[in-house]
Protein backbone atom coordinates (compact mmCIF):
# COMPACT_ATOMS: atom_id res chain seq x y z
CA UNK A 1 0.00 0.00 0.00
CA UNK A 2 2.55 2.18 0.63
CA UNK A 3 5.71 1.86 -1.02
CA UNK A 4 9.29 1.48 1.31
CA UNK A 5 10.51 4.46 0.96
CA UNK A 6 7.21 5.92 2.58
CA UNK A 7 6.84 3.31 5.26
CA UNK A 8 11.05 4.58 6.08
CA UNK A 9 9.80 7.76 6.23
CA UNK A 10 7.29 7.44 8.47
CA UNK A 11 9.54 5.66 10.96
CA UNK A 12 11.74 8.40 10.79
CA UNK A 13 9.60 10.93 11.66
CA UNK A 14 7.75 8.84 14.31
CA UNK A 15 11.45 7.85 16.28
CA UNK A 16 11.73 12.51 15.29
CA UNK A 17 7.88 12.67 17.58
CA UNK A 18 9.07 10.51 20.23
CA UNK A 19 12.49 12.32 20.78
CA UNK A 20 11.34 16.10 20.31
CA UNK A 21 8.57 15.08 22.53
CA UNK A 22 10.99 13.89 25.28
CA UNK A 23 13.46 16.55 25.04
CA UNK A 24 10.47 18.92 25.46
CA UNK A 25 9.26 17.23 28.45
CA UNK A 26 12.77 17.30 29.82
CA UNK A 27 13.64 20.68 29.23
CA UNK A 28 10.29 22.16 31.14
CA UNK A 29 11.74 19.59 34.04
CA UNK A 30 15.51 21.34 34.02
CA UNK A 31 16.39 23.86 36.94
CA UNK A 32 17.20 26.81 34.59
CA UNK A 33 13.95 26.11 31.89
CA UNK A 34 13.68 29.76 31.25
CA UNK A 35 17.19 28.93 29.13
CA UNK A 36 15.71 26.45 27.50
CA UNK A 37 12.53 28.12 25.79
CA UNK A 38 13.77 27.77 22.17
CA UNK A 39 14.78 24.35 22.42
CA UNK A 40 10.81 23.56 24.19
CA UNK A 41 9.37 25.61 21.33
CA UNK A 42 11.66 24.37 18.67
CA UNK A 43 10.58 20.70 19.67
CA UNK A 44 7.03 21.36 19.82
CA UNK A 45 7.45 22.61 16.38
CA UNK A 46 9.55 20.08 15.17
CA UNK A 47 6.35 17.17 16.67
CA UNK A 48 3.84 18.89 14.81
CA UNK A 49 4.88 19.09 11.65
CA UNK A 50 6.81 15.51 12.18
CA UNK A 51 2.97 14.75 12.42
CA UNK A 52 1.13 16.65 9.87
CA UNK A 53 4.12 15.04 7.11
CA UNK A 54 3.13 11.78 8.64
CA UNK A 55 -0.53 12.48 8.20
CA UNK A 56 0.45 13.47 4.62
CA UNK A 57 2.25 10.40 3.79
CA UNK A 58 -0.26 7.84 4.86
CA UNK A 59 -2.93 10.18 3.02
CA UNK A 60 -1.00 9.81 0.10
CA UNK A 61 -0.92 13.44 -0.21
CA UNK A 62 0.09 15.14 -3.68
CA UNK A 63 1.45 17.77 -1.47
CA UNK A 64 3.20 15.66 0.73
CA UNK A 65 6.76 16.83 -0.89
CA UNK A 66 6.06 19.72 -0.29
CA UNK A 67 5.41 19.62 3.25
CA UNK A 68 8.61 17.48 3.45
CA UNK A 69 10.40 20.45 2.07
CA UNK A 70 9.29 22.26 5.17
CA UNK A 71 9.43 19.66 7.82
CA UNK A 72 13.11 19.26 6.61
CA UNK A 73 13.87 23.02 7.58
CA UNK A 74 11.71 22.73 10.86
CA UNK A 75 13.64 19.23 12.17
CA UNK A 76 17.29 21.54 11.07
CA UNK A 77 16.59 24.19 12.95
CA UNK A 78 15.17 22.20 15.97
CA UNK A 79 18.64 20.01 15.68
CA UNK A 80 20.96 22.92 15.60
CA UNK A 81 19.12 24.48 18.81
CA UNK A 82 19.23 21.45 20.24
CA UNK A 83 23.09 20.93 19.54
CA UNK A 84 23.46 23.95 21.86
CA UNK A 85 22.83 22.12 24.95
CA UNK A 86 24.61 19.66 26.89
CA UNK A 87 21.89 18.00 28.24
CA UNK A 88 21.70 14.25 27.20
CA UNK A 89 17.87 14.53 25.49
CA UNK A 90 19.12 17.64 23.46
CA UNK A 91 21.95 16.06 21.94
CA UNK A 92 19.83 12.73 21.82
CA UNK A 93 17.24 14.90 20.18
CA UNK A 94 19.99 16.52 18.06
CA UNK A 95 21.10 13.35 16.71
CA UNK A 96 17.67 12.16 15.87
CA UNK A 97 16.59 14.94 14.37
CA UNK A 98 19.49 15.01 11.59
CA UNK A 99 18.30 11.32 11.15
CA UNK A 100 14.90 12.86 9.95
CA UNK A 101 16.33 14.98 7.84
CA UNK A 102 18.09 12.56 5.84
CA UNK A 103 15.07 10.26 5.72
CA UNK A 104 13.04 13.48 4.49
CA UNK A 105 16.14 14.07 1.64
CA UNK A 106 15.75 10.63 0.44
CA UNK A 107 12.09 10.67 0.13
CA UNK A 108 12.62 14.16 -1.52
CA UNK A 109 14.87 12.31 -4.73
CA UNK A 110 12.76 9.43 -4.98
CA UNK B 1 -24.75 22.45 6.76
CA UNK B 2 -23.65 22.87 10.79
CA UNK B 3 -26.26 23.73 12.88
CA UNK B 4 -25.65 26.57 15.23
CA UNK B 5 -25.30 24.45 18.07
CA UNK B 6 -22.03 22.63 15.91
CA UNK B 7 -21.05 26.57 14.91
CA UNK B 8 -21.65 27.59 19.07
CA UNK B 9 -18.76 25.52 20.39
CA UNK B 10 -16.55 25.41 17.21
CA UNK B 11 -16.13 29.06 18.34
CA UNK B 12 -15.61 28.14 22.06
CA UNK B 13 -12.98 25.66 20.81
CA UNK B 14 -10.82 28.03 19.15
CA UNK B 15 -11.14 30.39 21.57
CA UNK B 16 -9.65 28.12 23.81
CA UNK B 17 -7.35 27.16 21.70
CA UNK B 18 -5.68 30.40 21.29
CA UNK B 19 -6.31 31.35 25.75
CA UNK B 20 -4.13 27.91 26.32
CA UNK B 21 -1.70 28.05 23.58
CA UNK B 22 -1.13 31.80 24.99
CA UNK B 23 -1.06 30.80 28.71
CA UNK B 24 1.47 28.04 27.57
CA UNK B 25 4.22 30.76 25.72
CA UNK B 26 3.73 33.29 29.06
CA UNK B 27 4.12 30.37 31.57
CA UNK B 28 7.37 29.40 29.64
CA UNK B 29 8.43 32.92 29.71
CA UNK B 30 7.84 33.16 33.56
CA UNK B 31 10.97 33.57 36.15
CA UNK B 32 9.49 30.67 37.72
CA UNK B 33 8.50 28.67 35.05
CA UNK B 34 9.47 25.18 36.96
CA UNK B 35 6.42 26.16 39.22
CA UNK B 36 4.60 26.12 35.87
CA UNK B 37 5.19 22.61 34.10
CA UNK B 38 1.23 21.13 35.27
CA UNK B 39 -0.38 24.42 33.90
CA UNK B 40 2.52 24.23 31.05
CA UNK B 41 1.37 20.66 30.48
CA UNK B 42 -2.55 21.05 30.60
CA UNK B 43 -2.52 24.22 28.66
CA UNK B 44 -1.14 21.70 26.24
CA UNK B 45 -3.22 18.78 26.21
CA UNK B 46 -6.27 21.14 26.72
CA UNK B 47 -5.27 22.95 22.83
CA UNK B 48 -4.45 18.94 21.60
CA UNK B 49 -8.38 17.67 23.40
CA UNK B 50 -9.72 21.33 21.99
CA UNK B 51 -8.32 20.43 18.18
CA UNK B 52 -9.28 16.89 18.00
CA UNK B 53 -12.93 17.95 19.06
CA UNK B 54 -13.30 20.66 16.55
CA UNK B 55 -12.04 18.40 13.77
CA UNK B 56 -14.55 15.88 14.76
CA UNK B 57 -17.37 18.45 14.64
CA UNK B 58 -16.33 19.37 11.53
CA UNK B 59 -16.13 15.66 9.99
CA UNK B 60 -19.75 15.58 11.64
CA UNK B 61 -18.12 12.32 13.33
CA UNK B 62 -20.75 9.61 14.97
CA UNK B 63 -17.99 10.01 17.96
CA UNK B 64 -18.48 13.97 18.54
CA UNK B 65 -20.01 13.54 21.94
CA UNK B 66 -18.06 11.31 23.56
CA UNK B 67 -14.90 13.03 22.22
CA UNK B 68 -16.29 16.21 24.23
CA UNK B 69 -16.93 14.53 27.23
CA UNK B 70 -13.52 14.04 27.54
CA UNK B 71 -12.77 17.48 26.20
CA UNK B 72 -14.94 18.89 28.84
CA UNK B 73 -12.68 16.55 30.99
CA UNK B 74 -9.62 18.36 30.07
CA UNK B 75 -10.69 21.76 30.37
CA UNK B 76 -12.03 21.25 33.94
CA UNK B 77 -8.42 20.32 34.73
CA UNK B 78 -6.64 22.98 32.78
CA UNK B 79 -9.04 25.49 34.76
CA UNK B 80 -8.36 24.15 38.21
CA UNK B 81 -4.55 24.26 37.46
CA UNK B 82 -4.44 27.85 36.18
CA UNK B 83 -6.96 29.14 39.12
CA UNK B 84 -4.38 28.13 41.37
CA UNK B 85 -1.46 30.92 39.45
CA UNK B 86 -2.36 34.43 39.60
CA UNK B 87 -0.55 35.42 36.77
CA UNK B 88 -3.33 37.25 34.43
CA UNK B 89 -2.57 34.67 31.45
CA UNK B 90 -3.87 31.65 34.09
CA UNK B 91 -6.60 34.02 35.04
CA UNK B 92 -7.85 34.16 31.75
CA UNK B 93 -7.39 30.91 30.83
CA UNK B 94 -9.41 29.76 33.41
CA UNK B 95 -12.16 31.36 32.69
CA UNK B 96 -11.99 30.74 29.53
CA UNK B 97 -11.45 27.12 29.77
CA UNK B 98 -14.64 27.25 31.77
CA UNK B 99 -17.04 28.87 29.04
CA UNK B 100 -15.38 25.97 26.75
CA UNK B 101 -16.73 24.02 29.39
CA UNK B 102 -20.45 24.59 29.48
CA UNK B 103 -20.01 24.90 25.65
CA UNK B 104 -19.15 21.05 25.70
CA UNK B 105 -22.13 20.55 28.27
CA UNK B 106 -24.84 22.61 25.85
CA UNK B 107 -23.25 20.89 23.02
CA UNK B 108 -23.87 17.47 24.85
CA UNK B 109 -27.44 18.30 26.38
CA UNK B 110 -28.42 18.28 22.59
CA UNK C 1 -2.94 37.58 22.39
CA UNK C 2 -3.78 36.89 18.96
CA UNK C 3 -3.58 40.00 16.12
CA UNK C 4 -6.36 40.58 13.98
CA UNK C 5 -4.49 39.49 11.24
CA UNK C 6 -4.32 35.95 12.24
CA UNK C 7 -7.81 36.05 14.07
CA UNK C 8 -9.20 36.45 10.70
CA UNK C 9 -7.11 34.22 8.72
CA UNK C 10 -8.40 31.83 11.93
CA UNK C 11 -12.08 32.50 10.76
CA UNK C 12 -11.52 31.86 6.87
CA UNK C 13 -9.84 28.63 7.90
CA UNK C 14 -12.84 27.00 10.04
CA UNK C 15 -15.14 28.37 7.11
CA UNK C 16 -13.13 26.59 4.95
CA UNK C 17 -13.02 23.30 6.79
CA UNK C 18 -16.50 23.37 7.32
CA UNK C 19 -17.14 23.60 3.22
CA UNK C 20 -14.44 21.65 2.20
CA UNK C 21 -16.19 18.68 4.98
CA UNK C 22 -19.46 19.47 3.48
CA UNK C 23 -18.88 19.11 -0.03
CA UNK C 24 -16.83 15.56 0.74
CA UNK C 25 -19.93 14.14 2.38
CA UNK C 26 -22.52 15.46 -0.14
CA UNK C 27 -19.81 14.10 -3.02
CA UNK C 28 -20.10 10.74 -1.47
CA UNK C 29 -23.53 10.74 -1.22
CA UNK C 30 -24.06 11.47 -5.25
CA UNK C 31 -25.17 9.49 -7.42
CA UNK C 32 -22.09 9.19 -9.88
CA UNK C 33 -19.78 9.36 -6.82
CA UNK C 34 -16.97 7.93 -8.68
CA UNK C 35 -17.27 11.06 -11.42
CA UNK C 36 -16.32 13.22 -7.76
CA UNK C 37 -12.97 11.16 -6.56
CA UNK C 38 -10.78 13.91 -7.26
CA UNK C 39 -12.85 16.49 -5.53
CA UNK C 40 -13.49 14.30 -2.78
CA UNK C 41 -9.63 13.90 -2.29
CA UNK C 42 -9.11 17.67 -2.79
CA UNK C 43 -11.50 18.67 -0.30
CA UNK C 44 -10.07 16.28 2.10
CA UNK C 45 -6.80 17.60 1.57
CA UNK C 46 -7.77 21.11 1.84
CA UNK C 47 -9.30 20.51 4.61
CA UNK C 48 -6.70 19.08 6.55
CA UNK C 49 -3.90 22.00 5.60
CA UNK C 50 -6.62 24.29 6.62
CA UNK C 51 -6.59 22.18 9.59
CA UNK C 52 -2.52 22.18 10.08
CA UNK C 53 -2.31 26.18 9.53
CA UNK C 54 -4.93 27.07 11.76
CA UNK C 55 -2.80 25.39 14.65
CA UNK C 56 0.09 26.73 13.59
CA UNK C 57 -1.16 30.52 13.41
CA UNK C 58 -2.41 29.46 17.41
CA UNK C 59 0.81 28.41 18.73
CA UNK C 60 2.60 31.49 16.57
CA UNK C 61 4.52 29.22 14.77
CA UNK C 62 7.58 30.98 13.22
CA UNK C 63 6.87 27.95 9.86
CA UNK C 64 3.16 29.70 10.05
CA UNK C 65 3.64 32.22 6.86
CA UNK C 66 5.39 28.91 4.94
CA UNK C 67 2.81 26.89 5.87
CA UNK C 68 0.40 29.80 4.39
CA UNK C 69 1.67 29.02 1.00
CA UNK C 70 1.52 25.72 0.87
CA UNK C 71 -1.76 25.79 1.74
CA UNK C 72 -2.99 29.03 -0.55
CA UNK C 73 -2.28 26.23 -3.13
CA UNK C 74 -4.26 23.59 -1.43
CA UNK C 75 -7.12 25.55 -1.36
CA UNK C 76 -6.60 26.95 -5.42
CA UNK C 77 -6.60 23.49 -6.97
CA UNK C 78 -9.63 22.68 -4.34
CA UNK C 79 -11.50 25.89 -5.90
CA UNK C 80 -10.51 24.87 -9.43
CA UNK C 81 -11.65 21.15 -9.31
CA UNK C 82 -14.95 22.38 -7.54
CA UNK C 83 -15.76 25.10 -10.21
CA UNK C 84 -15.80 22.15 -12.59
CA UNK C 85 -19.09 20.76 -10.91
CA UNK C 86 -22.57 22.10 -11.30
CA UNK C 87 -23.51 20.64 -7.76
CA UNK C 88 -24.31 23.17 -5.54
CA UNK C 89 -22.31 22.23 -2.68
CA UNK C 90 -19.07 22.35 -5.04
CA UNK C 91 -19.84 25.79 -6.31
CA UNK C 92 -20.24 26.73 -2.67
CA UNK C 93 -17.05 25.60 -1.85
CA UNK C 94 -15.06 26.86 -4.78
CA UNK C 95 -16.29 30.22 -3.72
CA UNK C 96 -15.29 29.45 0.15
CA UNK C 97 -11.82 28.27 -1.42
CA UNK C 98 -11.12 31.40 -3.06
CA UNK C 99 -11.93 33.65 0.01
CA UNK C 100 -9.79 31.35 2.15
CA UNK C 101 -6.92 32.22 -0.53
CA UNK C 102 -7.85 35.62 -0.11
CA UNK C 103 -7.30 35.74 3.52
CA UNK C 104 -3.98 33.71 2.90
CA UNK C 105 -2.93 36.64 0.57
CA UNK C 106 -3.59 39.01 3.18
CA UNK C 107 -1.91 37.00 5.65
CA UNK C 108 1.09 36.50 3.71
CA UNK C 109 1.26 40.50 3.16
CA UNK C 110 2.11 41.43 6.59
CA UNK D 1 11.57 7.08 26.39
CA UNK D 2 8.11 5.16 26.16
CA UNK D 3 8.01 1.97 27.25
CA UNK D 4 7.56 -1.02 25.01
CA UNK D 5 3.78 -1.46 25.69
CA UNK D 6 3.48 2.71 24.47
CA UNK D 7 5.89 1.44 21.88
CA UNK D 8 3.61 -1.50 20.45
CA UNK D 9 0.56 0.57 20.59
CA UNK D 10 2.19 3.54 18.47
CA UNK D 11 2.82 0.78 15.63
CA UNK D 12 -0.66 -0.80 15.55
CA UNK D 13 -1.50 2.36 15.39
CA UNK D 14 0.41 3.40 12.49
CA UNK D 15 -0.35 0.09 10.41
CA UNK D 16 -4.32 0.33 10.96
CA UNK D 17 -3.67 4.32 10.01
CA UNK D 18 -2.28 3.02 6.72
CA UNK D 19 -4.73 0.04 5.87
CA UNK D 20 -7.87 2.42 6.84
CA UNK D 21 -6.54 4.91 4.55
CA UNK D 22 -6.00 2.50 1.27
CA UNK D 23 -9.05 0.80 2.59
CA UNK D 24 -10.51 4.44 1.93
CA UNK D 25 -8.90 5.24 -1.61
CA UNK D 26 -9.92 1.85 -2.96
CA UNK D 27 -13.28 2.58 -1.79
CA UNK D 28 -13.67 5.81 -3.55
CA UNK D 29 -12.68 4.30 -6.91
CA UNK D 30 -14.72 1.12 -6.57
CA UNK D 31 -17.65 0.72 -9.28
CA UNK D 32 -20.35 1.07 -6.78
CA UNK D 33 -18.88 3.86 -4.42
CA UNK D 34 -22.16 4.82 -3.28
CA UNK D 35 -22.29 1.34 -1.73
CA UNK D 36 -19.25 1.94 -0.01
CA UNK D 37 -19.99 5.51 1.77
CA UNK D 38 -20.30 3.94 5.53
CA UNK D 39 -16.97 2.15 5.05
CA UNK D 40 -15.47 5.71 3.81
CA UNK D 41 -16.93 7.45 6.45
CA UNK D 42 -15.56 4.84 9.40
CA UNK D 43 -12.26 4.43 7.41
CA UNK D 44 -11.78 8.35 7.71
CA UNK D 45 -13.22 8.42 11.55
CA UNK D 46 -10.79 4.89 12.24
CA UNK D 47 -7.75 6.76 10.83
CA UNK D 48 -8.63 10.63 12.52
CA UNK D 49 -9.06 8.47 16.27
CA UNK D 50 -5.50 6.00 15.44
CA UNK D 51 -3.84 9.63 14.88
CA UNK D 52 -5.54 11.61 17.66
CA UNK D 53 -4.62 8.37 20.13
CA UNK D 54 -0.97 8.38 18.51
CA UNK D 55 0.33 11.88 19.36
CA UNK D 56 -2.00 11.24 22.76
CA UNK D 57 0.68 8.10 23.86
CA UNK D 58 3.56 10.46 22.22
CA UNK D 59 2.92 13.60 24.69
CA UNK D 60 2.24 11.09 27.37
CA UNK D 61 -0.91 12.72 28.09
CA UNK D 62 -2.72 11.83 31.35
CA UNK D 63 -5.73 11.21 28.81
CA UNK D 64 -4.26 8.96 26.89
CA UNK D 65 -5.98 5.91 28.33
CA UNK D 66 -10.15 7.49 27.85
CA UNK D 67 -8.87 8.30 24.38
CA UNK D 68 -7.50 4.65 23.74
CA UNK D 69 -11.16 3.40 25.17
CA UNK D 70 -12.55 5.83 22.46
CA UNK D 71 -10.05 4.22 19.88
CA UNK D 72 -11.13 0.67 20.37
CA UNK D 73 -14.66 1.81 19.76
CA UNK D 74 -14.11 3.40 16.65
CA UNK D 75 -11.96 0.48 15.54
CA UNK D 76 -14.66 -1.84 16.10
CA UNK D 77 -17.13 -0.36 14.34
CA UNK D 78 -14.93 0.01 11.38
CA UNK D 79 -13.96 -3.88 11.74
CA UNK D 80 -17.45 -4.98 12.00
CA UNK D 81 -18.51 -2.48 8.43
CA UNK D 82 -15.86 -3.71 6.98
CA UNK D 83 -16.20 -7.38 7.41
CA UNK D 84 -19.50 -6.86 5.47
CA UNK D 85 -17.98 -5.96 1.91
CA UNK D 86 -15.29 -9.02 0.24
CA UNK D 87 -13.17 -6.42 -1.35
CA UNK D 88 -9.64 -7.51 -0.31
CA UNK D 89 -8.85 -4.27 0.62
CA UNK D 90 -12.18 -3.98 2.97
CA UNK D 91 -11.01 -7.79 4.42
CA UNK D 92 -7.56 -7.00 5.28
CA UNK D 93 -8.39 -3.30 6.70
CA UNK D 94 -11.04 -5.47 9.07
CA UNK D 95 -8.38 -7.62 9.97
CA UNK D 96 -6.10 -4.61 10.59
CA UNK D 97 -8.48 -3.08 13.11
CA UNK D 98 -8.69 -6.61 15.37
CA UNK D 99 -5.23 -5.92 15.73
CA UNK D 100 -5.30 -2.69 16.57
CA UNK D 101 -8.23 -3.00 19.00
CA UNK D 102 -6.13 -5.96 20.67
CA UNK D 103 -3.33 -3.39 21.09
CA UNK D 104 -5.23 -1.13 22.62
CA UNK D 105 -6.82 -3.72 24.80
CA UNK D 106 -3.46 -4.82 26.07
CA UNK D 107 -2.11 -1.09 26.44
CA UNK D 108 -5.80 -0.68 28.91
CA UNK D 109 -4.70 -3.42 31.05
CA UNK D 110 -1.27 -1.83 31.57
Amino acid sequence: MLVEQDQTLIRALQECMIATNHCLNECLAEDESNMMIDCIRLDRECMEFCSNLEQAIIRQSPYAKELAELCLKVCEACAQECQKHDHKHCQYCAEICLQCMEACKTYLKK
